[in-house]
C-alpha cells in the first residue's frame, strides 16, 4: 500500500510537471509563431504537418504517441541556435522569394551559428583535394590527375590510404578512428604542446557535439549528478545535460572584466551545489569562450587545473576555437599542455579535449569531423568509453581524414605550403578584422556594452534596454531579448541569437552574433544595425 | 524518517548492484583475455593503458572517475559485435606480424560484422564519382575533369551542389538534411513503394544507428517504458535500450520455421510485459532479418501492421538490407508500403523505416549515411524530434549525398547505367552465391543447421553441441557458443560473433557468420570451419 501510495505521487507529480511543460510550450508557441511553428526550410508542405491533414491539436487521432508520452527529458531539452528565432528567418526567406516587395531587406543574413562556409568563406584547397583523392582513389592511378591536383595533396592521398587496411574509405574503421589518423592527431597535439600525446587517448567523433553526449552519458546518472557550465554557455551543454537527465551547475562568467573565470565563483557554485545534494562530477571550461569570445590567461588555467584536482572534478575543455585567437596579446592554451607543464600526469587529472574540423580558419561545419583526447581514466572507464563508440560503429572516415589534415596540414617546403598559408591567414586576418569592425560598431550603440572578441567567432554585447522595451516585452509574453531579437531581424534580415539562449546573469539582456558574414557585407550590416538600434531606442526610449 | 530509510535502501541496492557488475566483469576478463583487455588495433602500448603506467586495479589513484561511480546504464550496454572475440582477433592479428609461425593460419578473416569493403568489395565507381566532385568543387570547372569522370557523375554534381545554398558542402545543413536531396530520396522511396513520400518525413542521420537512438531517446523514460525486440536480435537494440535505460521485451523468432515472426508470441510477449507494469512503446522488425536473415512475407507484415494499430505501437522497421534479397521466391516490401496498400495513412500508424549507406550492394560503411522516413507523429511530437535532430547540428554532408544517391542511382541511358548495373548485379549475384555456398558448407557439419539467407548477410546456425563441449565452456566460465567461437578464431583465424551476443533461446547455441568474404576466399574458408568443426567434434563428441 506504502508503495502503492508513493508511486500515485510519483505520477501525479510527473503529470502535472507535463501538462505544465505542455502549457508553457503552447504559451510560447502561441505568442512567438503565430500562424504556424514547424521548422522547416521548406514551405507550408511541411508547416501543415507534412503529408498529412493533422495538426498538433488534434488530439483525436488514435496515434500512440503524445507529448504527454515522451521522454520529459527531450521536452526539457532547449537548443536555441537553431530555435524559434531561426524558425521565424526560414520561414522569411521563403516568403521573400515571391514577396520581395514586402520587406525592408532583400536577404536574410543568418549570423545565428558559427557556420562559416555558408556565409561563402571558401574551403581550404589542401585539405578538399585530399578528400576528393581518398573518396575516388581511381584517380590516384590517372596521369591527368597530376594536372589537377597539387602533389603533395596526391602523396598525402597515399599516405592516408595506406594507412587504411585495404585503402577501404568506405568501411567501418576501428570505433576511435583509424590508427594512423590517430597518430596524425597526435604528433600534431605533442607539436602544438610540447608533450607527449598517445593516439590511443584519441576518440575520433562526428564533430565535437557526440563526444560532449559521450562523457554526458558516462557521468551522469541521475537530476543527483551535476556538471559545472559556464554562463554564459554554448547550449550543447545545457541541451546534452538535460537529455542526460543531470544538472546543470551554473558558474557565471565576470562580463565586467572580460567575461573573466573567477575560482572564487567556481567554488561558490561548487559548494552551494554540494550542499543541495548534487554530486559535481565535471568542470565544462570553454577557451576560447563561445559565446564570449575570451582567450583564457595561463595562469587562470593553471588555477583552474588545480580546482578540478583538488575537487575531483573532470577537466571538459572545449577547445574548438583553438586557431581562432584575434589579438596579439593573448594565446590558446591547450588544458593538457598546461596540465603537463605543471607537473600532473596521467594519475592526477581527468582531462577531456573536444577539437573539431567545424571551427577554426578551416570551418568545415558540414563534414562532421571532430576528436576527444582522453586522459586520466583508469583502463576500467576507458573501456566504458570505448565500448560507448563502439555502439556507434566509428565516426564518418572524411570526417576522420579532414581532421587528421587539420593537425598536420601542409609543411614549409611542400608544394601547397605557400597557397595553403595564404589561404589560412587570409581568413584569420579577415575575421579579426571583421570582430573589430562589429565590436567597435556595437559599442557605439546607445545603451550597448560589448567586450571584444578575443577568439572564437562571435560577439555577445550586453543590451541595457529602456523599462518601456521590457514592458512592451513582457505585454507581448516573451523575454526582452528575445523581442529585441525579433524586432530586429523583422526590420533588417539579420538572425541573432537571444542572450536566453545561453543563459546570462538574471535581469541582463544580450545577444550573440557571429562575424562570419563576408567582410564586404560588414558595413551594410553595421549600417541596418545601427539605423535599427536608433529607431528601437527612439520607440522605446523611457 | 520514511524518506531516509528509502533513500539509503536504494543506495545500498544501487552499490551492490555495481559491485556485482563489476566482479562480473573482473571475472569474466580473468576469464577471456588472460593478460589484457583493452580495445585495440595497435599492440601493447595501449593495452598497458596509453601513455600511462596506470592499470585497471589502480585503486589508490585519485582520479575522480571509477567504475563504480559512472552511469549504471553505460555499464549494462553490451555490444558483441565489436567485442571480446574481436578484441582477441585483434591481439592475434598484431602479434601474426612477428610470429608468423605460431600460428596455423596467415591471416585473420573478419566474418564478424557486415563491413563489405573491409573485406575487399569495391566501392560504386558512380557514388564514389560524384562524392569526389562534390569534395572538390573546383574540379568541376577543369576541362580536364570530362576526360576522367563519367558525364552523368559531373551532371549530378552540379545538380546536387545547385541544392546545396552557396553549393558549401562544407556548411552545416538543415538539421533533417539538405531539401534537395530529401527530395531526392522521397522520390526514391516513392518509386520503390508506389505511394507518395513527403521530404519533410525525411530525417538523415550518420548511418542508420543515430536514428535508433534518437527514436529510443524520445520513446524511453523510465526502464518502465518496453520495446518488443526480436529475439535474435542485432545488437544495437539492446545496447541503444540499455543506455536509454528502457526495457527490451523480446519476442522470440521462429528457427523451426525459417525464422518465422508469429503474432501469436507478439501477443503472448506483449500480454507479459503489460503484466509486469510495463508500457510497450513500440516494436522493433528488422527485414530483412539480421542476424537471422529471413524476409518477411507481405501478409505476415500485414498482421505486423494490424498488431502495432491495434496495441497503440510505434512500428520501428530496420530496413537497412532492403536490397539484400537472395532467393527468387522472396522479395522486399516497406513497412510503409504494406500500411498505405490496407489503406492507412498518416492517422492510423506511427512508422519510422530506417535506411543506410552501408549495407545494400553498396556497403559504404565508412560514410556514416542513412535516414529515418518518420510517418505517423503529431506535429508536437515531430516537433521534439527535430529538437533533438537540432542539438546535433546535422549529419555529415558526403554521406547525406550517398543516402540520396543510393535512393536515386543511375538510369537507363545514363553515361554510367551499364558499368553501375554491372558493378551492383556482379555484386547481389556473388553475394547470393556465397550464402548458398556457406549455408550448404555448415548444415554438412555434424550437429550444424542452418537456415538459408533470404536476405542480409549473415548466416546464424545452430550448434547443437555434445555435452562435453557445455562442460568445458562451464570449467572456462564462458558460455558454450562463446567456447566455440574462441576456439573457431584460435584454430582457422575465422572471426564470427557468438549467438549470446544477439541472444537466442535459453539453451540453443549459435553463431553470426557474415557472407562478406571474397568468393575466391570462400572455398578455403569452408576447408578450414570444416576441419576445425571435425576436431572440435571429435574432441568434445559424447
Amino acid at each position: 500500500m506504502r508503495r502503492f501510495v508513493i508511486g500515485q505521487a510519483k505520477n501525479l507529480i510527473d503529470q502535472s510537471r507535463r501538462r505544465q511543460h505542455h502549457h508553457l510550450k503552447n504559451l510560447s508557441f502561441l505568442s512567438l509563431l503565430p500562424p504556424f511553428s514547424a521548422p522547416s526550410d521548406s514551405s507550408s508542405r511541411h508547416l501543415s504537418s507534412s503529408s498529412s491533414e493533422m495538426s498538433a491539436s488534434d488530439s483525436s487521432s488514435s496515434l500512440p504517441v503524445t507529448l504527454d508520452s515522451i521522454n520529459p527529458k527531450v521536452i526539457k531539452c532547449e537548443y536555441a541556435v537553431r530555435g524559434e528565432i531561426v524558425n521565424i528567418a526560414q520561414r522569411l526567406q521563403e516568403d521573400l522569394k515571391t514577396n520581395k516587395d514586402a520587406y525592408p531587406f532583400d536577404e536574410i543574413i543568418y549570423c545565428n551559428i558559427g557556420n562559416p562556409q555558408s556565409l561563402g568563406q571558401q574551403p581550404i584547397t589542401f585539405f578538399r583535394e585530399v578528400l576528393a583523392l581518398c573518396s575516388h582513389t581511381a584517380l590516384l592511378d590517372e596521369s591527368a590527375t597530376h594536372g589537377l591536383f597539387s602533389s603533395d595533396s596526391i602523396e598525402r592521398a597515399w599516405k592516408i590510404l595506406d594507412q587504411i587496411p585495404g585503402k577501404a574509405t568506405g568501411a567501418y574503421s576501428h570505433s576511435q578512428g583509424i590508427k594512423g589518423l590517430r597518430d596524425a592527431i597526435a604528433a600534431g597535439i605533442e607539436a602544438r604542446d610540447g608533450f607527449p600525446a598517445d593516439p590511443n587517448d584519441i576518440f575520433m567523433t562526428d564533430g565535437a557535439s557526440p563526444g560532449v553526449h559521450m562523457m554526458m552519458q558516462l557521468l551522469i546518472t541521475s537530476e543527483k549528478d551535476g556538471i559545472l557550465c559556464p554562463i554564459p554557455q554554448y547550449p550543447l551543454y545545457s541541451a546534452s545535460i538535460a537529455l542526460h537527465g543531470g544538472t546543470l551547475v551554473p558558474y557565471y562568467l565576470d562580463e565586467a572584466s572580460g567575461w573573466g573565470l573567477e575560482i572564487s565563483e567556481l567554488k561558490k557554485q561548487l559548494e552551494d551545489a554540494r550542499s543541495k545534494g548534487i554530486t559535481v562530477r565535471a568542470l565544462a571550461v570553454i577557451n576560447p569562450g563561445n559565446p564570449t569570445g575570451q582567450v583564457l590567461a595561463e595562469d587562470n588555467q593553471r588555477d583552474i587545473v588545480n580546482f578540478c584536482k583538488q575537487e575531483g572534478l573532470v577537466l571538459l575543455a572545449d577547445e574548438v576555437y583553438q586557431e581562432n585567437v584575434y589579438v596579439p596579446d593573448k594565446k590558446f592554451h591547450s588544458f593538457k599542455k598546461v596540465a603537463r607543464s605543471m607537473g600532473y600526469g596521467e594519475k592526477d587529472l581527468a582531462l577531456v579535449s573536444f577539437q573539431s574540423v567545424s571551427k577554426g580558419y578551416y570551418g568545415e561545419c558540414g563534414k562532421r569531423g571532430g576528436y576527444m583526447e582522453v586522459t586520466g581514466f583508469t583502463s576500467d572507464v576507458r573501456e566504458q568509453i570505448y565500448k560507448m563508440a563502439s555502439v556507434n560503429l566509428c565516426s564518418n572516415i572524411s570526417g576522420q581524414i579532414l581532421a587528421s589534415l587539420i593537425m598536420s596540414p601542409p609543411k614549409p617546403g611542400d608544394d601547397s605550403y605557400e597557397s595553403y598559408t595564404a589561404e589560412k591567414d587570409g581568413i584569420l586576418s579577415s575575421l579579426a578584422r571583421r570582430a573589430k569592425t562589429l565590436e567597435e560598431a556595437l559599442n557605439k550603440l546607445e545603451g550597448v556594452t560589448c567586450n571584444r572578441a578575443e577568439g572564437a567567432m562571435y560577439l555577445f554585447p550586453c543590451l541595457h534596454l529602456p523599462q518601456k522595451a521590457i514592458a512592451a516585452a513582457e505585454a507581448e509574453k516573451t523575454a526582452p531579448d528575445n523581442f529585441y531579437c525579433k524586432r530586429l531581424l523583422k526590420a533588417t534580415g539579420i538572425v541573432v541569437v537571444p542572450g536566453s539562449g545561453f543563459r546570462q546573469v538574471p535581469g541582463t539582456w544580450h545577444f550573440r552574433c557571429t562575424i562570419l558574414p563576408q567582410e564586404d557585407k560588414i558595413p551594410a550590416i553595421v549600417d541596418r544595425l545601427t539605423a535599427f538600434h536608433e529607431s528601437f531606442m527612439d520607440e522605446f526610449r523611457d
